[in-house]
């Protein structure tokens, strides 16, 4: 037998309350869409009344399977349920659940309403009975519950007891300022449910103020919780809500929970997992974290040597999960704290198969690890990291010799009096015995300058004789500069990333005091890979 | 009476394992020192031997009060712990504790050695008493230690009990690959300390693979280990490692962990956790994470209108701990009150009293939000925020204009047929009606090229008449570029940090598309705000 574990994401509502954060009405229901085909059970849409994006979320809701919620709060002292204008917004959203938030910890019931204890438990059972009348799914978010049980537990425990006598379907256990730990938690829900309130209608709604929400979540889902609470990529107020991006597949995946609880979430659907953490970052204008669990792009990626020749041998050595189950990928960077196995794996990846004991991959080692400490960095570089390799197994062909190049800045006054820039490059190649100078400019088709990095890519770009047809789809798509030690000795590496006309996507790197000739160096290899990856001979 | 917990950092070990982390020698220096201040027990420093930068540290390690450690792994079979070189290298270091690593899941010790359980157990046992034997303090860190207790309890006992017998001050309990649940990480260690080994002599090791490394630390020292290894920041293999910049204050603030443990932090060290994080991020260049638990920007940033209302009344409504123990601030950031009273003080600070009444406030605040959106920072320039706010009050003189300026960077071969680059930058002035060109090349004392920045920074500062000696004192010491923007519509921030010949120091900010502008705002506004602290007159 497994129990039913019921899934409630908030992206929408407490997400929303990350700084920075704004979605508007249509990235809502992309959201949802996406919610809704990973098979959570309820979808909090926002709060009908409180701000524009919300109420229209509401009025144009997408045709979902998982139940689109409306959030409000319990009705205010001194007016009916039927005569609160603010609930009724709440309740005009017209969506089959409604879930309000109302106090619980006897501190916040006099400082922030001033009312009496009693007149708080009214409100929570008349609102609550309300939603109910009107033939609604009710859940309750009792807001503080844990630090108000601390206070005062025959207190907190009147309120969610007046909640669920009224009909709730879900009383919501909120740790509303992120601050309790897991062990605590856990106790607590388990004297709710000896008091009375059944597991299987208790929900788990924690933040991530010491970066415990996950933890404290599995710790009240241990204790007969079942209902999760959480946002997608942990977005929310502060540090975050629960981040149901990690709790998901430890759900679906990990013991004790895979084998004795079921969500609504396939396996297939799990694989999903990625991509929708991905969109939403994309949504948000995000860079993705590297290091999140289970999604990041360095989740399943293997830096050190004695790991990466384990992995090649068996991925359970260094893998809790298959990275594939939640449609993540597993990478062996470069770098010096990688051996020999983690070499020859990543030479075979990019088509070179060295033997074992050729010597060459110990002269390629030394080579990465003098570079490193100049300050390259080839994990995240692979299409350098390649060239390297190729170039020390002698397989790397000179199709072209840079002879000299020049960029200008020049920053003066226009006709209009005007302050503006232009950058001028001259690039001096031999190819094929031919000497051939070319310069470009960097104004971009908006009439906009885009500095000397610009103008230095399309001078060298331009003219490359019978090569240039194999690089006219390339174009640069990234540039990321860091400077890798600090004051005035600051040398700077410079990472490019390349994309070309079949979607393929590589990553360049160079190194130098001067940010230009790092940068050269980053386009010239971008150059040099795409003509030995589309098999061009010098 | 509390028991001593101890808290032993592996930034600079298992942190470098992080996807595109890779210090310099000077990089760990400066963490090291900043960890000795914060007041960590052991500061792992690298394993000696297997990378260059690691070995170039521990040859110039600081002087420290903690304990740095030199990281290894046991010996391998068929060599003696005498005769083992990998194991030499680590011992060569001459640090006075040494960490060694070794397998206690029987699986690797069969699929990834390739040896016999009783060999390995005898590996453990002869290593950490070859160690102890050098006088050295011996720890042990058992790999995998959780999925083998999992897999052959019995085996997984012998091998810590072999490196404990053997003299080991610490076994370290690993969780290697993350997938262990908190709960089970409690249950193993508390069968661990039953089988005998005490909690003060046990440490917990853990990954964040699962979102779960802080709680699982927790449930190990709730089971009564008493060393926590971590990294700042959470840095370290795939997902990290235990953050110890959530960790430490847990254990300092909050319950059951504050009133029964101590540690080797002060109070007041730990008002400056914030600022060492922020450090870490900044020898990464990386953006420090807005929502990190503790120390994040958005950490105690209140959105919700119903909660900042409830904070103005008494903050510990909505927030767990105070701000200001470890060292951050409260935010309000929708609320333009609290905005223009955050504003105030930060003027107040440069010397600029301002009537709560002036509109003037508004329009800076609206200048600020606007050059953010932009690509602006302000929280670090203060320099250039302060002559942003002094334009606005019509306190800013002009000093001088800039009417053009031009850099070169050139590439080419030289007489030895070497290539070498040079940069050259011609600015002009207009100071007191009198226009002045002034030229500056990029090569420094060496004669090494120093690029296109350097050379116009030299220009820019060599000529401007009666203000130059007020200016002949500045020097750039930092230079950080980041890009705001990914793809091809990058935008370029430049941060330049400077200082002058009485050890001020102040940092100004550029942004452009073009690098070379970005940089030459900044240093324009560099020169200007030193210029307004000297009281020169326009």
């Amino acid at each position: 037998m497994t129990d039913r574990l019921y899934l409630y994401d908030t992206t929408l509502r407490d997400g929303q309350q990350t700084q920075g954060v704004q979605f508007s009405t249509a990235e809502k229901q992309a959201i949802a869409t996406a919610l809704d085909a990973l098979g959570v059970d309820y979808i909090e849409g926002g709060w009908p009344g409180a701000n524009p994006t919300d109420s229209a979320f509401f009025d144009a809701a997408p045709d979902t399977r998982a139940t689109i919620t409306a959030f409000g709060m319990t009705k205010r002292a001194g007016l009916s349920a039927e005569n609160d204008d603010v609930l009724a917004a709440v309740l005009n959203a017209g969506t089959r659940a409604v879930c309000l938030v109302g106090k619980t910890h006897d501190f916040h019931v006099a400082t922030a309403l001033g009312i009496g204890l009693a007149e708080n438990t009214d409100n929570i059972a008349r609102s609550v009975a309300h939603v109910v009348a009107q033939g609604r799914e009710a859940l309750f978010d009792a807001e503080h519950f844990f630090d108000g049980y601390r206070a005062n537990p025959d207190y907190a425990l009147e309120a969610v007891k007046a909640a669920y006598a009224a009909g709730a379907r879900w009383i919501v256990l909120c740790d509303t300022n992120g601050g309790t730990m897991p062990a605590e938690v856990g106790r607590i829900t388990a004297e709710v449910i000896a008091a009375g309130i059944p597991g299987d209608r208790i929900g788990i709604h924690t933040h991530n103020d010491t970066e415990n929400a996950v933890a404290c979540t599995l710790a009240a889902v241990d204790a007969g919780a079942r209902q999760v609470q959480g946002t997608l990529n942990g977005l929310g107020e502060r540090c975050g809500n629960a981040n149901l991006t990690a709790l998901i597949p430890i759900l679906l995946l990990k013991e004790p929970y895979a084998g004795t609880l079921t969500t609504g979430i396939s396996r297939d659907a799990l694989r999903g997992l990625t991509r929708i953490s991905r969109m939403l970052d994309e949504i948000l204008n995000r860079v993705p974290m590297k290091q999140a669990a289970f999604v990041g792009a360095s989740a399943f990626a293997h830096k050190a040597g004695l790991h990466a020749s384990a992995i090649a041998k068996d991925p359970t050595t260094y893998e809790h999960i298959d990275p594939a189950s939640v449609g993540n990928a597993r990478i062996i960077p470069m770098s010096n704290q990688a051996g020999q196995s983690n070499l020859r794996e990543r030479l075979e990846r990019a088509g070179l198969t060295v033997d074992p004991k050729d010597p060459t991959l110990g002269v390629i080692l030394e080579r990465i690890k003098a570079r490193e400490a100049e300050g390259y960095a080839y994990d995240t570089a692979q299409a350098s990291f390649e060239l390297l390799a190729r170039e020390a197994l002698g397989q790397l062909p000179t199709f072209f010799e840079v002879k000299r190049y020049r960029v200008t800045v020049e920053r003066r006054k226009n006709k209009y009096n005007r302050m503006v820039s232009l950058s001028e490059a001259v690039v001096v190649v031999k190819v094929d015995g031919e000497k051939k100078l070319s310069v470009s400019e960097s104004m971009d088709e908006t009439g906009s300058d885009r500095g000397p990095v610009n103008a230095l890519s399309k001078a060298l770009a331009k003219d490359l004789g019978r090569y240039q047809a194999v690089i006219d789809d390339m174009r640069l798509v990234d540039f990321k500069v860091r400077i890798t030690q600090g004051g005035t000795e600051a040398v700077t590496r410079v990472i490019i990333d390349s994309e070309d006309g079949e979607g393929r996507r590589w990553s360049t790197v160079g190194v130098s005091a001067n940010i230009v000739d790092a940068s050269f160096e980053a386009l010239l290899d971008a150059i040099r890979w795409k003509l030995v990856r589309d098999g061009a001979s010098a």
